[in-house]
């Protein structure tokens, strides 16, 4: 096997390992078997050991993550900030040891290195977000707000796979996409910036996307909110 | 100096000196010199030395943090979250590099027991914003929301003292009051213990309160949005 054959054939055996364990659960002996070659050989392409190797296989899965965010600009906004989200969100099902230990904190295998990957793939997540509202060089305010839907959606995740992935899958996306409709509308009220973003998105929604489904139901709270509007109205 | 005394004066020049700093610009000596005495004392009283230093001024700050949380149950609820969130970043603003190195990752001084502090923290503020909202034994979707919301406070914090803190402080509070309006707002549409929490925190609210001005700006949007409603409206 070529120099560059084998190299490719031991990341891939880390990238698989480490997407589904913990980081101290992966041995350089465990990617040794997987790849069916010996331990000294691991060695020879990785000198750095099995820091090196997870710190390739966190950028593998990082490149991976990345590629699940882009999403056609067709159809509703919600709807696609859906489908980004259900992809999401399966990867995290998917690698939820790797997921947990990578983002829980408390690693040991935690390194500037993974921390920079991490921020990366937080950073572009936070610019597919923003073109989808067509927004290239966001304000400090619309940055912050998407940032910290960002933030929202690691916890929630976190959570999830530590809870027994509870509510299933479906149901937390819609959730976490009603949650941006909120915070987008909510913070469209007092910077202009975001006033703009939601002007420009809300005539791509229909009643039957994520957004017009939500402000239906919205609606309905109408009543319990009637005194804030007209202090004349009678308290629920 | 009897030995209690020693040792709560020793203590209190960490708490000062870890609290605002970096961990890592803080040495034994630092703390001998704050507190007039010679650094073998300082081990005498604490054999861990900085790395027990360090973790007790964490315990310190994190009590500090839960005091700051309790506000009277009295007004609106949003109001209270607002006071609540004033004291909160009071605290950021006044600690900045110990809370950055404190929460923002990747810290040498970070341990299992440091996390577990500020694991602590969240918890007791989680069931602070519950107490408020006549919630004692969440069910997992509002405990979820909840905790999904602090984890926004911490990451906007953290952007926010990162980024020169912009904006003031006022303003930031005032937006994460609208983001917690906003999500139990969409949570309570398809969470019923949601929708009885915001059943029960509405009559509350004046038109003045944060919430009542909230919903008086997101009103000036029923333009936008009237077509998700009625699919025969024109559209914006």
């Amino acid at each position: 096997m070529g120099v560059e054959a084998r190299r490719a054939q031991l990341l891939g055996a880390a990238v698989d390992l480490f997407g589904h364990r913990r980081p101290e659960d992966v041995s350089i002996d465990d990617v040794a078997a997987a790849a069916g070659v010996s331990r000294p050989l691991v060695y020879r392409y990785f000198p750095g050991g099995k820091q090196q190797l997870y710190e390739a296989a966190v950028l593998g899965a990082a490149e991976e993550l990345i590629g699940r965010f882009a999403v056609p600009a067709e159809g509703p906004p919600t709807g696609r900030l859906a489908s980004a989200l259900d992809r999401y969100l399966a990867y995290v099902e998917e690698h939820a040891p790797a997921y947990g230990a990578l983002l829980g904190g408390g690693s040991v295998a935690e390194t500037s290195r993974t921390d920079a990957i991490v921020d990366g793939v937080r950073r572009r997540a936070a610019e597919q977000v923003l073109a989808h509202l067509g927004v290239s060089a966001p304000g400090p305010r619309l940055a912050m707000m998407v940032r910290s839907w960002i933030a929202c959606v690691e916890a929630v995740s976190l959570i999830w796979i530590d809870e027994g992935r509870e509510p299933p899958r479906g149901e937390l996306r819609d959730w976490l996409v009603d949650h941006f409709t909120g915070l987008l509308l909510v913070t469209a009220t007092t910077d202009p910036e975001a006033a703009e973003a939601a002007a420009r998105a809300l005539p791509q929604e229909t009643a039957d996307s994520p957004a017009g489904a939500l402000l239906a139901r919205l609606a309905a709270l109408a009543p319990a909110t009637a005194h804030l509007l007209d202090p004349t109205a009678t308290k629920p």
